[in-house]
């Protein structure tokens, strides 16, 4: 049996201190639960932060990285994928993750959300406004949820797990 | 000199009729400027039906399939890349268009809608509804424009290439 | 009916002065024959003397770019696919060619023929040393040919492109 | 600090009874290194068989698949990295790998050698006939090694990994 992987995905650059906070909670929430975590693995904003809070429990995180080496890598991937594919590789994240579950949105988020719902994958919003929100559940015709907190984020993320 | 490539994307087989009517048109006029015009490549929506336009107008189409062989592409495709690496295929639509057009709204659209947004690239909305466009225009911060109907829409790109 | 597609593979630094002038001559033949030059368009090697010889000859040419932009492009690409994927745009190199001709060998050029006989494409060799042809002919059981020189490969090549 | 990956790269349907035992042995061993092990995922020949090995000796396996969903995993795959890319996966393979291992030879096998030299990586042989050797050897210039077997060819990646 292979292992469980639930994928975080949010803004790097231009994540916010509270998104960041929330992603380092749902890293470790995930590890506490014996999922792998899954990120675009580099060494900033949401990626960063929910792999350091992975680590914080003693999970482990894999990182999709858009380069081809480690270079901008966050310290805290355990298993650093090298695609050298830029923001292609975003379409690797939803397909390997079981559950997207995106915390803050830039464009890169935005498409990640995107091409999950296009592989027909769940995706759980977090800290997305209310704007964003109703235009991806609008797009997402079911299969997009909205979560208040990291917690009910997981718990919304088990009970897809458990279909 | 490489040729100016236009992109034009939207929906396969959710594609309704007006948008349809809409990507001929389109895929008409990028042929009439002697541009060529880029698509997903696939036999259905707004794909089929732009090319259809370029080639009514005697232009050069190029169609980016998802897939390894020529399965389900559009028979109105004169260049067809096979990437076999499905909806990643997208990036590669909005790198290689100098514009993108997006010409209705699905999930795959949105998908390369954010990654035009990611790399950079402006975009023009045609046939997307009003909670689309201000959701996709507040990601955008000014790269994103709406156009009222194909040939605004041809305008507006002749603005941004003449830049 | 979409065009004819044949690929034109070579190293790009390490090409010697004989082996770009065969690639001149191969595009220069391929755009003769109506066909539409495929190669890794960066402005190097045998990828660009292709390019020059079909542009020569006013045949169109397409250039699947490991990057995400045209800095390093052949100036005689028509048509760039910007993929920034770095090396596993070859694979699409393969899948697009109709027919691969190999014109010389670094090690580009080997995975090239090799994802090329990977997805069942035939593989005409030109300027490969012996040791080379054998050691392909071996590995491809018989979807490899060589030729003698670019006219042997174009008439090899219409002979795979009727069947 | 990331894991050390290292990775098994060899034939699937194609490979022989004595390469898969090779396969096997060598993923048993590089589990017993600590480190991570990287195959190309399928549940067939070489990949199939280092999976098992290294899960014989409780270590842990990431398989980056050709597909985009599980159909065809070896289940001795614990981190299953869906690409949904085919073949061009391949490069993801020796990009993530720190020191790549062929273990018999295919098409397949020889476009990964191919990529790893490509990419500036160590590529070390076993189980490749002398006309292979040779010709790779010729090809990579010094970062081709070739191992007696699998106990040789994990002390040769020792060596490697500690320059």
């Amino acid at each position: 049996m292979s292992k469980i992987i639930v994928g975080v995905m949010g803004p790097g650059e231009g994540a916010g201190a509270q998104v960041c906070e929330a992603a380092f909670e749902l890293g470790a929430l995930i590890a506490a639960e014996g999922w792998v975590l899954l990120t675009g693995g580099r060494n900033t904003g949401v990626m960063d932060a929910a792999n350091r809070g992975a680590r914080s429990a003693r999970g482990l995180t894999v990182g999709i990285l858009p380069t081809r080496d480690a270079e901008g890598m966050s310290e805290a991937v355990d298993i650093p994928i090298m695609t050298g594919m830029g923001e292609a590789r975003n379409n690797i994240n939803v397909l390997t993750s079981r559950v997207v579950i995106a915390c803050g949105l830039g464009a890169g988020t935005a498409s990640e959300i995107a091409l999950a719902l296009k592989a027909g994958k769940k995706v759980i919003l977090l800290g997305v406004n209310q704007e964003g929100e109703e235009f991806l559940k609008a797009l997402g015709k079911g299969d997009v949820l909205s979560a208040s907190g990291p917690r009910e984020a997981i718990e919304m993320a088990k009970g897809l797990l458990a279909r």
